[in-house]
């Protein structure tokens, strides 16, 4: 079951400038920053607003870095803008396995590691109406996401 | 102030098989369809989750209903796929009359209608790095949006 969104995933060429613009433009404010080496980004979550399974609901900004990342690809075909939509669930190994199960495919059959101890799964654009979506677990409660 | 994403709107040439694949692969169901005929769009909301605002957070699929409207541009242009993002606000006029005082650039400076009886405005992605952003005055409650 997906009980949220968890994120909206935002492709920025300047972290730094992405933030600034989210503060001083909506006044929303940095929940948690980290650099990803395995997806060769750093990324900022930013939170917008609190969800009635007990999370919440974040932007994030993804700043390359290195050239062969998928969101620098991302960045230089397409350029800045929303790079995936991301869903909340309890279970993001049994959720993505019924997902498969459905004909969609899977990116990552074995969940990876996502923002703020999050365990993550993305599904292949194709098969989601050209939305690059990703599956979300959220740490356990007292890790910090939610 | 923006209390919520309010929805994400997703470009789809065929509504109907879009209405199915989020229903098949996620289980969510349509809260509400309209024609905009201004927008040039038949749209559908998929209800996600409840917000801590006391609205709830949305898909929104739209599909063009003629070859000029905004939504059959993007869908020539970059097929199909996130369209724009929208964030929740108690008082959309107010509230894009400051940011747009913070010098990002108002498409609507009069909000006009959106799904379910909202207000709505959008701005220009160029200011809100490559993002093409709505913001959303829900309609009064009992009004059907929340």
């Amino acid at each position: 079951m997906l009980t949220r969104i968890d994120h909206v995933g935002i492709a920025c060429k300047d972290l730094d400038a992405g933030i600034e613009f989210y503060r001083s433009a909506y006044g929303f404010e940095v929940a948690h920053i980290e650099v990803n080496e395995e997806q060769g980004v750093r990324e900022a979550m930013l939170r917008v607003n609190g969800t009635d399974d007990g999370q919440a609901t974040y932007l994030q900004l993804l700043e390359p870095i290195r050239e062969d990342s998928p969101v620098a690809k991302f960045l230089a075909r397409h350029g800045e803008g929303v790079h995936h939509v991301a869903f909340g669930t309890p279970d993001v190994a049994a959720e993505t396995e019924a997902i498969g199960a459905r004909g969609v495919r899977v990116l990552d059959p074995v969940p990876r590691a996502g923002s703020m101890g999050s365990r993550i799964a993305f599904l292949h654009p194709k098969d989601c109406g050209g939305v690059l979506t990703e599956i979300v677990q959220a740490a356990e409660a007292g890790d910090g996401h939610g």
